[in-house]
């Protein structure tokens, strides 16, 4: 049973959670670090199968060649945007990879724990939505400890595979900038930058069937 | 910034949640519903689209058709298990659907926020692992309202879509049952049945690059 007092932490904290796009060049202690792997290690995976693995960059010539990678799918992406939205797009900071002292890759091996995985069998893309449990786990770690952490999504697998010796039949899931900022967001950056806006969770929420609204 | 406190009920939620498949039939209150998908909807999510939904199933008739999916799913996964193994299988509950006062099928629209969204122009389905993220979210806040939840993933998309009457463009992502239970396991139900075991972290880590261990 949890306090009242452990409740509201939580939702503190998953509410202050931020993708974050700059940071301070100071190290991670490695206690803290350990803590924020150890969580990700105790998200839910199907079959209990715990796809995962964490390759650590801190070194600035992997950071930088990995910052390379995503900056070149960035400008082939700006090319999908005309007008203001481009210039808007061009705007967005990418540049955290090489500011942060730590980049994570996060990897998911669906060859893990044999071939007939319970319930992977059924559906084969729950290794890879375990393994965003994981890094859900980890990102809420990194808030509480007050850390900060940025999902890098601009790149092309066989880049970040080339670049880090990853076997052709792991998945890297998503690179992840972790460092301490001196920037922490009050909302979603694309939100305050007029990009998106937050939905009314109302709307979302259907009741026993698709596109019934609740009352 | 948050206080020792704060940081130790965050782990100590993150350390006790687990997958439940046995429930009580006590409705869950309203607003403590309403705090599990607050916590989902601030997941994140890739370009902010926010690409869930969440369809409440507390219907007797509703969670009958979906139990019967699933079961249909376990007996056709059972055939690949043989000996021992698929008794093991076979013992393996999945009643929690019709126990469970409420099953929440929670799906991901590929299409919301329009054809270039920022990130998964890149990668596709991170739309999906947003929605993961978001299931953790919830999954937290469950455990630290003294709920259980299990995530069945034993079922064909298409009988789910049938059944609550989905779009074939939707993926249902999940169908989580959600209730208040008598037995909340203190270690994975597959672990304490034998049939997986917790990794050592260390062994999950590498320095730099694959394959490189940390010291």
């Amino acid at each position: 049973m949890f306090t009242e007092q452990e409740k509201e932490a939580l939702y503190k904290i998953i509410y202050t959670r931020r993708d974050v796009r700059t940071f301070l060049s100071d190290a991670i202690p490695e206690e803290t670090l350990m803590k924020l792997l150890n969580a990700a290690h105790h998200g839910p995976s199907v079959g209990f199968m715990q796809p995962w693995n964490f390759i650590l960059i801190s070194d600035d010539k992997g950071k930088e060649r990995l910052a390379w990678a995503a900056d070149k799918e960035r400008r082939a992406l700006a090319i999908h945007y005309e007008g203001a939205r481009q210039d808007e797009f061009l705007s967005l900071k990418i540049e955290g990879i090489k500011q942060a002292p730590l980049t994570i890759c996060i990897t998911c091996d669906p060859t893990r724990g044999g071939s007939h995985v319970l319930g992977r069998n059924s559906i084969p893309e729950t290794d890879m939505l375990s393994t965003a449990c994981a890094i859900q786990n980890m990102w809420l770690a990194a808030t509480a400890e007050g850390l900060a952490m940025g999902w890098v999504s601009f790149y092309k697998k066989s880049d970040i595979r080339d670049i880090l010796g990853i076997p052709p039949h792991i998945e890297p899931i998503a690179l992840l900038s972790v460092g301490y900022t001196e920037h922490y967001p009050s909302m979603p950056i694309l939100e305050s930058a007029n990009w998106e806006k937050r939905r009314a969770l109302k709307d979302l929420i259907f009741n026993e069937s698709w596109g019934n609204p609740i009352v």
